[in-house]
């Protein structure tokens, strides 16, 4: 028996909710085949669609890793073979690593008949991404859950879905662009002034209740992020001009997704979101990058079985 | 004609939410009684309740500079006469200088006809707060508008009144030790680290998702503050062990209220509460200070008329 999994892309960092909110998105996604194995131990059997450059070793790549914890969750015993089928682009800021750990997290579990529930599926899933791309949950939590998703905290979990406003559309536009990891981290500042710490707090708190009453002023006027945004944007090719073009064109916020260099902006509607999607090519494209766009309702449901 | 107007107690820097979130409490607060005055110019002719140790100097008194913005911003001269029952104790990290300027504010309003909304209001009371404690509104916004109240930004302001869940209520404990304002924001850092920022707006966003859902698990979970809290707390005597002490008899969190050396607790129940407000005091009593107690539930209307 195989079993065969998706999980999907997300947007994390979302707005003033570094490290702590994410969102996924529809569409998009990595898809992860488990079956028990012939050879002790868990094995990476394929890769496809990463041009070779995801590790083999089933103690460097996401899947197997999360394969490995969830079974040690489980407190079972079995070898494992893992297929992964990359949908999702590397490096990007669309949690691809993240989506490979739910896959590959929730197929295992399935396996071996279900003992844990998807929320337990958490901790494994951090364990997987800890080990490439630091110890967050902002992407592993909404490519399980779905939705919209805030990290209350890691250690040990404690994840709160959120309410999402009617209509609401995510653009997400991809540069084609690496930036990576140790530089995306290495422009962060270590320490924030206290008023930037109140500053971001109000922001967070009022988009969270902006989500509750489905407030989209309320929510378009608290998507900013003092910190992480301005650190980082100078890195992405057209990258302050997109997401000034978003807003000039109607969206509601706009910001980086993940590390970047994605950038993602919410609009009203999907015709909204398509002006953005729009003006944000062009403004990307003006500074060099081609760049693929995803539109997706906010909505969306996370990892799931699917047929192979 | 005269307007006499009463405005209540509040805490701010509520858990998480330092300089953002502030809850108003019944029972106790400050009643001003604002005239027009014979002589031109804004006078204050008696101030009750503060053992002479305000300021009678229109310039310099929170009701006086409250009075004089909310003419201002109505676009009214007029001469005042102001006179203050003060019903707070001075510097116990209850917003007396806040009730005072709510109440002076809003009673100037009603005497020159009402043009001004009660959220009009909130910026002659910052201007006023601003005078004697700094630039910020979370005391001011509870006073003003009632209940638990999240300050976006205060310039301009935008204000997000929170649902609260049924049956909290509040205890309020207030050793008879003061703290200078100087001292108490001394101990405050300067900058902090990324890491609290990140968990602070985890937790400040799980506060706002536990109100909106009722969810006093959550609340309970989420009211804790990494950064003023352990900085202040050494000020007060008997401080930590009276924090500690809450948690023991129940209570869902406790924290600093305001600068302090006011203490407050959230309860599930006025018989919680109770229990709470006497493990605090006698913790506190151990460390030397007497305390005053006060017990309300957690919604409540902000600054109102009332008959002189």
């Amino acid at each position: 028996m195989s079993i065969t999994a998706f999980a999907p892309a997300t947007v994390a960092n979302f707005g003033p909710g570094f490290d702590v909110l994410g969102i996924a998105i529809d569409g998009a996604g990595d898809t992860v085949t488990v079956k028990q194995g012939e050879h002790p131990g868990i094995h990476i059997t394929a890769i496809h669609g990463d041009d070779g450059r995801l590790p083999t070793d089933p103690a460097k790549n996401t899947a197997s890793i999360a394969a490995r914890e969830t079974l040690k969750a489980a407190g079972v015993e079995m070898s494992l073979e893992i297929e992964i089928h990359k949908g999702l682009p590397l490096c990007s800021g669309l949690g691809s690593s993240a989506a490979s750990a739910a896959a590959a997290a929730f197929a295992t579990n399935q396996l071996i008949g279900s003992p844990l529930r998807k929320p337990d599926l958490i901790g494994p899933c951090i364990e997987a991404e800890a080990a490439v791309s630091g110890r967050h949950a902002d992407n592993v939590a909404p490519a399980l859950l779905g939705g919209l998703v805030l990290v209350r905290s890691i250690d040990p979990p404690d994840l709160i879905r959120l309410p999402i406003p009617d209509g609401l559309t995510i653009v997400v536009v991809t540069p084609e662009h690496e930036i990576p990891t140790s530089q995306a981290r290495s422009v962060l500042p270590a320490e924030v002034p206290m008023q930037t710490m109140v500053s971001s707090t109000a922001q967070i708190a009022s988009l969270v209740s902006a989500c509750y009453s489905s407030d989209l002023s309320l929510l378009s006027r608290c998507l900013t992020d003092e910190v992480v945004t301005p650190a980082r944007i100078g890195l992405i090719p057209g990258g302050e001009a997109a997401l000034g073009a978003a807003l000039g064109a109607g969206a509601l916020g706009a910001s980086i997704s993940g590390a970047g260099p994605s950038l993602f902006a919410l609009c009203r509607s999907e015709r909204s979101a398509r002006s953005a999607a729009q003006a944000m090519q062009e403004a990307i494209a003006q500074a060099g990058p081609n760049s693929t766009v995803r539109i997706s309702p906010a909505n969306c449901a996370g990892v799931r079985r699917v047929k192979r």
